[in-house]
């Protein structure tokens, strides 16, 4: 049998409901593996196992009471280190939060608790989510980067250190990590998940998403995640679909829009040529592959990101590094000391741009079941000094449009490379949909136990 | 019989609907009034006599075939010269606009129509809305201002020209003009009515309201103007009550909280004593008058609109000013220079006191009916090169709560004074009612049947 830590979060839950699995031998699981795996990886900064092995052994003995909290009563979840966790260390990954202890759970983690699932510990995140790195090391190469800023929990869902973990998104930070991972990473729509008590970055851009190995995990977890907070006013009050169940296309064939203006010129050869032959692939399982010509916005879209996240990522840190220079490292001090300078007037007019391209987008989606592109422009570059760069992630987070990663194969260097699936605003339940359909077409699955596997690969 | 344009708009509505009055004998007497006054007053930029005429004619014919618009049919209405108004000139009171004919009408222009109202002419507005004067004088005094940015439509107004007219405010451009010129002044919570098709100021401060001569009129408009619209998503979905329905207060006695911190520092002597013999009278007629303790972020109000209020009004004439240097008058001239200048961080950090004031005062507001202040430091100053100080009216289109101005009485330069009483956010129905009841004891109208009258003073 598998070892449970390798489980996929819905098999996970289907052998807890039918006590097939005990939250205490998952945890001793996921832990064992932690322990062999972390010391290379370095995906944890803090898990405190005398609490979550009493709170795996509760879980297991209400379970023999016959009581379940929830769809993920006794799952070990991940959280990056900027969401707020009552009475656990939240750093943010930077010198300047060391010691702060949050006096409550971000919505997110409570969300998370109250369906019953276990904070197995805190991921390691780029500082306050940034571009300065984390000492995580991409688990199919140590020598290349995960990518960030939610490098930890990129690299855990991989490894099968936790079967599913929470992370953030200003610019690229979800749909990057998951493909230099070769996870699924899901950032929903803006507004679709409270991000009441997370570290913000910029609070216009910023988006909590999360990591998982399959597109079921990741609408089990979405179902839990997603809904209206009146702690944060920016999420929506939209209904929330029943995610885990495979919506019905109304139109068949599926209609999938690639997006080439700047992705194919900015594309490393091998990364377009694997884009052309997934895109074979599922035009051969039925789909119709339709090119997208991309609204005149498009254009301004980098600089109007850029812009953007200076300005109120220095907004936010401005007092806070008045106070504390010296903690602060050289990326995330240049963002602040040139965000400072950025006058109102290019502020406003960016955001003006992407209102722009977010309702241009709205039209040219009406044309499509999904977008479709590369997620990342190369597979994970070597080095660790660098994230990665975040171009082909970042339109999506300044349209605040759903998106997902799917791990659709391996380059040249042996490491994964990702397809970036693009949703309409709040139709996760139609992305998830046919995210389904090209997973099963593409048959690449992250699982350790199918073949792409960081662990296989490295010798663990 | 008193002549027709002096007649409150609800008295006009009831004897069109019975017949004693049709809409051309009202359209007759309020042209005739404009011939009259005009001259003087300079409240209008553009009427077009043919076109309402037959309008007029046409909306007299359907009511002889029983046929009823909705229920403004057949009254004329002011419009502020920003309101898109399609096929009629729209200058916002600028050079550089003053060749513009819109294609559109702007929703509240639109919403006024389908209630069967006659888009009388369009009033006179400082440049943009923002403070180089609009030729209207004072009618109380045509050596004075009349306020602004709504001048036009206020001394409109104030003497019978129209029984209502549409106005705006982003710092005090409806509340103060409306008590120089000793009429209801309403100005909605922010979100309440559409802006869509509004010359913008500062679109996270602009405000639609208007001006009446009773609270019952503005509680008919009101109701005509509120409500969600798809084209300014800055509106809100919340429902809108029967405003004309006198509601009940659920607690007795009314709790009028008064702001006495920065108000009474900065009025003048008469306008202070004056306000308290107010209080006074409210008091006697079973009001309780409770103190407010306005909270901290009061104190950074002003800057905080100041920073706002610049920055996007920059960056809205930005391009606009480059082209069209030496069209632009010299103190929006200076908001736009100064406005550029403003950092991104500073406009943030004043859009962070924003919702922060705002915040605060929904607690404050728990505790009363609603709020009471003078309206205005001083009344109308004199001279026309100024519209006078906005300080009094700031705060509450920084909070976006809604506020309406009450004539309360007569300066010793005999001109008119007011108070200002501010509502919860999207509580429009409770202040109307609580305005409905000062109104009456009160007993001071507006009406220039009614003592209070600029016609009889001016000897028209």
């Amino acid at each position: 049998m598998a070892e449970p830590c390798s489980l996929y979060l819905t098999e996970m839950i289907t052998q807890i409901r039918r006590k097939k699995l005990s939250p205490l031998n998952l945890m001793e699981s996921v832990l064992k593996r932690i322990d062999s795996l972390d010391p290379l990886i370095q995906a944890w900064v803090t898990i405190d196992r005398k609490a979550i092995q009493e709170e795996a052994a509760r879980h297991a003995d209400e379970i023999s009471r016959g009581k379940m909290r929830g769809p993920l009563h006794g799952i070990p979840i991940g959280v990056k280190d900027i969401f707020y966790t009552a009475g656990m260390k939240t750093t943010a990954g930077s010198k300047v939060m060391e010691n702060f202890i949050p006096p409550f759970d971000s919505t997110a983690v409570h969300r998370l608790k109250k369906a019953g699932a276990i904070v197995l510990g805190k991921t390691a995140t780029t500082e306050f989510a940034h571009a300065d790195p984390a000492p995580t090391r991409n688990p199919w190469n140590l020598d290349h980067t995960p990518g960030g800023s939610s490098s930890g929990s990129a690299a855990a869902v991989a490894t099968c250190m936790c079967p599913a973990a929470l992370g953030s998104q200003t610019g690229g930070s979800v749909l990057r990590p998951a493909a230099y991972c070769g996870v699924v990473g899901l950032k929903p729509t803006y507004g679709r998940i409270s991000r009441h008590g997370v570290f913000p970055f910029s609070w216009t851009l910023d988006h909590v998403g999360f990591f998982t190995r399959s597109v079921a995990d990741a609408a089990i977890l979405l179902g839990v995640l997603a809904g209206h907070d009146p702690q944060d006013l920016s999420t929506a009050q939209e209904p929330v679909p029943d995610y885990n169940r495979s919506g019905k296309l109304a139109r068949k064939p599926l209609r999938i829009g690639v997006v080439r203006a700047f992705y194919q010129q900015n594309s490393e050869e091998q990364v377009w040529s694997h884009t052309e032959k997934i895109m074979a692939k599922l035009e051969k399982a039925g789909a119709r592959i339709l090119e997208v010509k991309m609204p005149p916005s498009f254009a301004a879209v980098q600089d109007a990101h850029r812009i953007i996240m200076r300005a109120e990522g220095a907004a936010f840190h401005e007092k806070l590094f008045e106070k504390n220079l010296a903690k602060y490292r050289p990326k995330l001090r240049d963002l602040i000391e040139t965000g400072l300078l950025i006058p109102g007037v290019d502020y406003l007019r960016a955001q003006k741009i992407k209102r722009l391209f977010r309702r241009h987008m709205e039209a040219v989606m009406k044309n499509y079941d999904c977008l479709l592109t590369p997620a990342t422009s190369s597979p994970a570059p070597p080095g660790l000094s660098s994230t990665g760069n975040p171009w082909f992630q970042v339109p999506w987070s300044l349209s605040g449009l759903p998106t997902i990663n799917l791990p659709s194969g391996m380059s040249q260097e042996g490491l994964p490379l990702g397809i970036q699936l693009i949703g309409t605003a709040f139709g996760e339940g139609k992305l998830l949909t046919v995210a389904r359909w090209c997973e099963k077409v593409l048959q690449v699955s992250c699982s350790p136990r199918v073949g792409l596997s960081p662990i296989n690969k490295q010798g663990y």
